[in-house]
């Protein structure tokens, strides 16, 4: 059923060299051959995508929320072909890459719904007024796409954060025409994702420029897809490293262009001291089920525990210690992963003041087991390398001397997605300290929960200061996504022939602000 | 009155270099001496932005209001004192000033308008499902500031681009610090100016970190203001080269931070042909006239003229030549930007394909003489240097042989400011061709009128894509300038007691999205 090749706008194109997917966790290699994408597929692309982007741009909002709908069906009609193929890819196992495939096309729907509300368009009016000295113009503002949208899978979402994920469904939703590099570990998902994509094209008449996939082991690929000039944004979820990489090249372009990288996030979790004194054991449990939830690879996993160095937090590690014991070692997403999460390891184990909690059980084959260590408040703070993400099942426990350190830990970190309180009542004196610091941290702020799972939802941040993302002005989950992709327009005395209809006097729609004043429709 | 002293957060700081500002056009060296800033001075005044920003942030959105509008009632209140600094410093005449001075605090009191309004904030709620699988948190989301701003001052707007200009009042209005990075062609305007400032911090009873000003000459001031960690982001207009350096500086950073660069435009008008069959003449005065204001020195002069190579261009070119002769050689802003627009005339005069159509007035000492070129469109096409800014009272008419040729210069150049149609009815059939290449080019799209004039209100976009700003999701005018500055924080399940205000269950306010749906107050 699969084909192994590059999806060049419509055409499935073979190329010279190959690589193979792998089987996660085995390393066995699986077939077909994925052929790798010449700097030429890229030009031909992002030349279709630049040539589809007038029309896809101005699609009507209903053909352009039909299109995503179309695509979400499509990717569900795949059914158990994508999960198995993803299972293999990724060695996550079947009930998540389910709940995964539930997500993107959630997402997809949710961005359907959110084309139609058309409040995303930024709508302003400002009537003229001849009797102004000097005379006002007539002055109407609408948000448009900013181009073609090159869209770097993850890792660790094959279906959420690659092909059809939240960067492609919110370029798509802003009328942005996208190019996707598939990641390398998991070819044949991305490849069944982008057919399905292609096939809502096809049913809808649209142009097959609205999406390409390029197949590639070579960061050469990436830089390629970058520096081409017609991309205008770049969307990206993976290590800082790549992340700065991509930074970089678009950085150094005749004309430079907005990356959305989201990148690297410890996401630090308060426990604090009222919570603590009922609750340490439950928490511990909690804890341990959400660092080693996915074999800890997801951005939000909590890598950073501040706790007071008292009795609540012995015994919170205590049952830690004993809940680690039964976490199973798991298969990680690639050797490559898997490799540096050991070193990572190795690295965290050596550091001075690291002290081991508890480990998870051993794995038979390449698997990830579990770390959690703990260190003082002092060493913490004198030693930048604990808050190097360590990309896999492990955190840290950090015993403060009082919560004046926790804020000074706080203080000092870097930009991160999320940051959790877990409080009592009586501790909301002392929270209050500490939510502006976390506000100017994190783009999300979590109470009694952890941080692991992300609501695709309209509130909703994924998102934070450098180097959790590129720019922090934005989320890339949820529906304020949207946004990174447009950029506003304004038309000064254009006749009502020539206007977009969505600022004609005759206008139907949503949320418009005329003259300051928001009007719902 | 004026001291020559940089304001570090209340503290008017000596230093041990000093500038003089000259009368612009004499030459003429104006008291008092002014110092230049030190690196010191630099990190003392980021480190009190960073040390205000908490609090200034944390304002009731009244208490920002009133501040703003304070600080309007104190510029103005500088009067005749103000305007006869600018009008030595900047060689720009009275009404100008005093009409700038209006737009200055009109600018202030609009953004105050706008801090109360409160939508700017994106205020959403989802709130929770716990019979949902998963269960769905309540989330909440606000816009938050970045952090302390830089805003370094412009030459050709010494108010409304600069102390208090759009930068600055769009960064207070979001609850950003800002450090200025003070012109040195107009040291004592900007003095003036953010002694107003500070008088009404000082009545309000804010923290004197919230503004400092800079002076210096040396480029080497305003890289180690936008490479000091505590700054959070950029405003800027200026030249293209010192806009280009701003970026890099930037994005060089251990932490990189957004800048926001209003660069360089040539702004496009298209004279269409059904429009000049009948109004050649007419458009030609209003073309001259547009071309030499204020000499000029306008982002959005029209550079570049787009008509067809008929007998009304030739008529329009009879008429703009005559209408030239009468335009005196203005004074213009600095003896560097006079020797910077002859060296780009002399460039333009030898480029292969550039017949002069007129000149103004010869000055009598070191002034700006209006210039028009033409050139044919498959000249125009094939050497890019007609498309450079030359800064000053000049601009190029292009002829292109029909409305593809048009099309295809639009579809060619860089990113603009603005880009103008001059149509009648008969001419929307190929002006409907047009617009869609115009959005792709421009922030703003003018029908019937000259870009010079840039209303400060809702639907204004003082933007667009490379190299016209930096940055074309923003505009640096109008009131959607103030999202430049803020990022969204979302709150998850965080309790109502430590929720800011506006994300709380019994808030009072603006625009809210509540569960997806928009609700007014």
């Amino acid at each position: 059923m699969l084909t192994g090749k590059n999806l060049v706008a419509g055409d499935w194109r073979e190329g010279t060299n190959t690589f193979k997917a792998v089987k996660a966790g085995s390393g066995e290699e699986l077939e077909p051959p994925f052929m790798e994408a010449s700097p030429g597929d890229v030009a031909d692309a992002c030349e279709a995508a630049a040539g589809a982007q007038p029309v896809f741009a101005n699609l009507s909002l209903d053909m352009r929320a039909r299109f995503l709908r179309l695509a979400a069906d499509k990717i569900d009609a795949l059914g158990d072909t994508l999960t198995r193929r993803a299972m293999a890819e990724s060695g996550l196992p079947e009930a998540r890459l389910n709940g995964e495939r539930g997500r993107t096309v959630g997402q997809l729907r949710l961005f359907a719904d959110e084309i139609e509300d058309g409040a995303w368009q930024g709508l302003r009016i400002d009537h003229s007024d001849a009797d102004r000295t000097p005379p006002k113009p007539d002055l109407r503002m609408r948000k448009i796409p900013l181009g073609p949208v090159a869209v770097f899978g993850a890792s660790n979402f094959p279906l959420a954060f690659s092909v059809a994920g939240g960067d492609t469904a919110s370029a798509f939703a802003a009328g942005c025409c996208v190019v996707v590099k598939g990641h390398p570990a998991h070819p044949g998902t991305s490849e069944l994702v982008v057919g399905a994509i292609a096939e809502a094209l096809d049913e809808c008449g649209l142009p097959q420029g609205v999406v390409s996939l390029l197949n590639g082991t070579d960061y050469a690929l990436g830089e390629t897809l970058v520096k081409d000039p017609r991309i205008a944004a770049v969307g990206f979820t993976g290590s800082r490293a790549g992340g700065l990489a991509l930074m970089q090249h678009a950085a150094s372009r005749d004309v430079p262009i907005p990356v959305y990288a989201e990148m690297s996030s410890v996401n630090p979790v308060v426990l604090m001291p009222g919570r603590m004194a009922d609750a340490a054991s439950d928490l511990a449990a909690a804890y341990v089920g959400s660092l080693s939830m996915g074999a800890g690879q997801f951005c939000t996993n909590p890598g950073i525990v501040l706790a007071l160095d008292d009795d609540a937090t012995r015994s919170f590690l205590q049952t830690a210690r004993a809940a680690l014991e039964s976490v199973p070692a798991q298969t990680m997403l690639t050797a490559g992963i898997l490799e540096t999460y050991r070193s990572g390891i190795d690295t965290l184990a050596k550091q001075e003041g690291a002290e081991l909690v508890g480990v998870g059980a051993e794995g038979a084959g390449p698997c990830g087991q579990a770390y959690v260590y703990t260190v003082s408040g002092r060493h913490f703070r004198s030693n930048r390398a604990f808050e190097q993400e360590v990309f896999g099942p492990s955190s840290i426990i950090v015993r403060c001397a009082d919560v004046d350190e926790v804020a000074a830990i706080l203080q000092g970190m870097e930009g991160q997605l999320t940051a959790t309180l877990h409080m009592a009542e009586s501790d909301h004196e002392a929270a209050a300290r500490l939510v502006p610091i976390l506000e100017q941290r994190a783009g999300r702020i979590i109470a009694n929960a952890w941080p692991t799972g992300v609501d695709v939802t309209h509130a909703m941040v994924h998102g934070g200061p450098f180097p959790a993302t590129s720019d922090g002005r934005s989320t890339s989950v949820g529906t304020l996504a949207i946004d990174r992709f447009l950029r506003p327009v304004s038309y000064q005395d254009v006749p009502e022939a020539l206007l977009p209809g969505a600022l004609r006097d005759d206008r139907t729609g949503n949320l418009v602000r005329v003259d300051g004043r928001w009007r719902l429709p």
